[in-house]
């Protein structure tokens, strides 16, 4: 998505583009009353009460109209009015009297911005001098929305007509061609047409189901995860998905969450549904006394912690109320920060190699705002010692990173990775927290070498983040055409004719002991359409076999995005897509 | 656990000892008030209500006075008598007086047994005719604990005295032997000692946490049941843990389980933790339409599932809240059931060769009471169909199988595997259910050759039932001493002394490296205290090394429970461990 927010002059054009449809709406529809509009990333709005309904057949006629206002060339003034004048401008326009009413309840100064003799608006400016500095050929007025008056759904709802904006017609054409291209990739529609996981409505919204072509996706990122993090012994541990509710009051998630916990009726205890893993994983380290030697000791587990969303913001695999996230706690001693931090780094590294998404990215050294303190847990000792491991890393591993003052989370310093997709959008997906707080909430310690009880830090660490998460960004960066470890089969078998169905078979067969993930389908087709319906299923390889590769005891290979690679003994071939899939290429 | 029960001998002998106790008790404490006292498997008790407790100390003391009593030759005589007789006899035992009560409103008839002079009761009857029947070396006097009177909370809490008994003193000291190898083998208490789980007040009862090592356990089990279900196309799948209550009012399971759901308060939908994991299966393949080509669908999935058991009830990893149930649904046509099955039926013969459970089990075909056809779901033609598909799976593949009526699901007839553990006790572990009912609950369809659209049947299966169970099983079954691949350490690795750490270490890398779950120790306690330390922990290996192998590049290997098995080459050894893991031997 080309970036646009943060320059003052196409913010001015945005926002002059809202009056303008303002303007235009208050011509066709005299009796409209006016909410707000300004401008916003990529473009700009306005809302409005009126008892017509303003239709997407209305768009281009309304676009129409501002580009003449555009091409008229007028001018904008404000200026600073009082509110007796404002409420006389304003009469008709009952919106307009309550942003009066509290505007003077705050003592604000008022200001009256008017664009020729069309339009009048109560704002605070912000505006081009002339209408005609916009391009009439790069905005575009793409759709219309309910929103309520002020946000509040105790208010009335309003219409909402929405517009994007550009310097220029190309950028314009960027824009809407990128959304475009995000629409085809949405994952919600790539997830149903691929058969990845589904929604029912007796389960309940938020709430996906993973069918066998899913879960194949979810599991290979967890196998990923696992085996990279072996190599630095992080151990996978097995936690309920409800707590006692006095679990998360000595956490502070209770007081953090409020609301959004999930009670759990059971008729003996009071239990909640848990929102995040790390008061569990303190109860496992609690569970038997530890010494200095026994540390670090590195949790890991991918496991559903649930969320009470509300209906309105769910949304595909993107907002739901199970998450299954891939936590991990480190319990370590300061003296092991280092070390602990950066092995997180290395499989960081090592899995997003694997997915395709290392390089384009940057972390954010997410540490406290110096001039604020407070609210922060743990001493100035600890967390200067923990920002210097943390930034140390970052340059030993060469990482592009950023110091972000203010981002740190309330018990320690962070590194965040941003990673882009193929479409520029940035995501924080993994995280390396340094935590001074909760082992002390939960009386952690362990035994130091003279016999005293210390606490031990906690490092949290997310790699994918969440998997529903994860997967949308995964389906939408790869269009659904995964690599092939990733890829839910990984190969398809098609014989030419029915005759040659029997080595077709053969083929599958031995694929399927060399545990790649076959398809065989049965030759009831023309060979064209199950070539076609192999592509369009975005399967990496497929194997076609007739009369030549028989005698030969050959394949076809054709494969996904190249089409025809040619002939190749069957061995070969296996050998290759063997290292393809280990390697995670 | 030798069997004693049914034998009609020994019970009235264990009867008579309860009458016998309640007589020794009278004697020491004449104010107690009676309860019940009956013959129980294995032995006997007696309730008594007074103010005084009775201790451990006081048991012997108890015996002996039983012993004398039996030697007495006592004669046992019952009779008749009326409510207002029976009153009278007992007018200092308001607990027997309540019981004339209801026994006179439920106009039964009323007798009296006596113990020669010393005892008489309120009693059915079933007695030895004189107390020198029973060997007065074969019973013990056993435990103490609290009981309701009728068993109801509301009730008072009396006192139980339990005893045992048998015919022979050889037999009762096979049974206290096989008690105390019990307690030794207690799950509960390896789970602790070999660090495999844990329990937290702050998560709550019946919601066991599994450490690192006890996740391997899980792991390992899951990865065994993953890879022998996928020769069959089994294929995971992954559901969320809570769904609104109208998908369990559908498939029944609301009726069923009724106040063991448990209740989840979202502030948007009315939800409730999974009891079963059948319906969110069915909604998995409600998402697309199928024809009867893409039939068999089978789903698996290890998923946690919830059931509010009472407090008192809970128990180890026998009893949970928190089920994890090796859950698995075929949905196919009638005429699939049998390969279907039959294929289940060789997952459970290799799974179980595995664990080592398999050879001392039979089977029950489980069917319908044909006096009582009422109440089963589905036509007679499907069941019969069903039943005969059932035996004869049963008997090609040779299992031990017993018919047995009256023990089907409402839905369908099934096959429960029934293994024995090294102590004898036995268990139901593996299923295969035919199931008429569900997949007309949920209206799910497939379409035929003919374009009609035909109801599936599910076959449910569970291999290993429930992780938590089997793993108690396990436990206990092999004292903690785990077949190598399921081990949660494989390997531990000493050096004879520091100077020899260094080629300790390097072994232990080369065994990381290969897969193989290793652990190095430090060599700070003498080389005996560490070899008895490996032995404790049940690890199966520990490798040896200082001067000799160091020099000539070997190690010396100690076996579990054989000792020194003496010098071998590492990568000799590597191999055979290998292949001991991979066939899971």
């Amino acid at each position: 998505m080309p970036k646009s927010g943060g320059d003052r002059d196409i913010e001015s054009k945005r926002h002059t583009l809202a009056h303008l449809l303002a303007a235009a709406v208050l011509e066709k529809f005299p009796k409209a009353k006016l909410g707000m509009g300004p401008a916003v990333e990529d473009g700009f709005y306005y809302d409005f009460d009126l008892k017509e309904s303003i239709t997407p057949q209305d768009l281009p006629k309304l676009e129409k109209r501002m580009r003449q206002l555009i091409r008229d060339g007028l001018e904008t003034k404000g200026e600073k009015i009082s509110s007796a004048k404002a409420k006389t401008l304003f009469k008709d326009q009952p919106y307009k009297l309550e942003l009066i009413k509290d505007f003077s309840k705050d003592k604000k100064q008022l200001t009256v911005y008017k664009t020729g003799e069309v339009f009048k608006d109560l704002c605070r400016g912000g505006h081009t001098k002339k209408t005609s500095e916009i391009n009439p050929e790069a905005f575009r007025l793409t759709r219309l929305a309910g929103a309520y008056w002020k946000g509040d759904e105790k208010n009335k709802q309003l219409q909402r007509v929405y517009g994007v904006a550009f310097e220029t017609k190309k950028e314009l054409e960027g824009y809407l061609e990128a959304q475009e291209e995000a629409k085809r990739r949405d994952h919600r529609r790539l997830g149903q047409e691929l058969d990845l996981f589904t929604f029912s409505d007796m389960v309940g919204a938020g709430l996906p189901l993973f069918t066998p072509k899913g879960t194949v996706i979810r599991n290979e990122l967890q196998k990923a995860l696992l085996e990279i993090s072996s190599k630095y012994d992080m151990l996978p541990t097995t936690i309920p998905h409800i707590a006692k509710r006095v679990l998360y009051e000595t956490s502070g998630h209770a007081d953090k969450f409020g609301d959004e916990l999930i009670d759990v009726k059971s008729h003996y205890d009071e239990f909640v549904m848990k929102p995040v893993n790390c008061p569990h994983h303190t109860q496992i380290y609690a569970s038997r006394p530890r010494s200095y030697r026994d540390l670090p000791l590195r949790y890991m587990e991918s496991t559903m912690q649930y969320r009470d969303e509300k209906p309105g913001e769910i949304s595909g695999l993107t907002r739901v109320r199970a998450i299954t996230v891939d936590d991990g706690h480190i319990f370590c001693r300061v003296d092991q920060i280092e070390e602990e931090a950066k092995n997180i780094a290395k499989i960081i590294e090592e899995f997003y190699k694997g997915v395709g998404l290392w390089g384009d990215h940057w972390v954010s050294l997410s540490v406290r705002d110096p001039k604020n303190k407070k609210g922060y847990i743990g001493s100035d000792q600890d967390w200067d010692k923990a920002e210097k491991m943390l930034a140390k890393i970052s340059k030993d591993l060469k990482l592009d990173t950023k110091r972000i003052e203010g981002e740190a989370a309330i018990y320690g310093p962070k590194l965040d990775y941003m990673f882009k997709d193929s479409l520029g959008r940035e995501f924080q997906l993994a995280t390396i927290q340094i935590d001074f707080a909760m082992p002390g909430r939960f009386k952690l310690t362990y035994t130091d070498e003279k016999g005293k009880e210390v606490t031990p830090v906690i490092i949290h660490r997310a790699i994918l983040g969440s998997y529903e998460r994860f997967m949308a960004i995964l389906i939408e960066h790869f269009a659904g055409a995964f690599p092939t470890w990733l890829s839910p089969v990984q190969v398809r078998v098609l014989a030419v004719s029915e005759k040659f169905q029997g080595y077709a078979k053969e083929i599958a067969k031995s694929l399927k002991e060399a545990n790649i993930r076959t398809e065989l389908t049965e030759a009831d087709e023309t060979l064209g359409k199950r070539i076609r319906e192999s592509e369009t299923s975005k399967v990496p390889y497929t194997i076609i076999v007739g009369e030549k590769e028989k005698k030969n005891k050959e394949i076809s290979v054709r494969e996904r995005g190249k089409g025809d690679i040619g002939s190749k003994k069957f061995s070969t071939f296996l050998k290759s897509l063997r290292t393809e899939i280990d390697k995670r290429q």
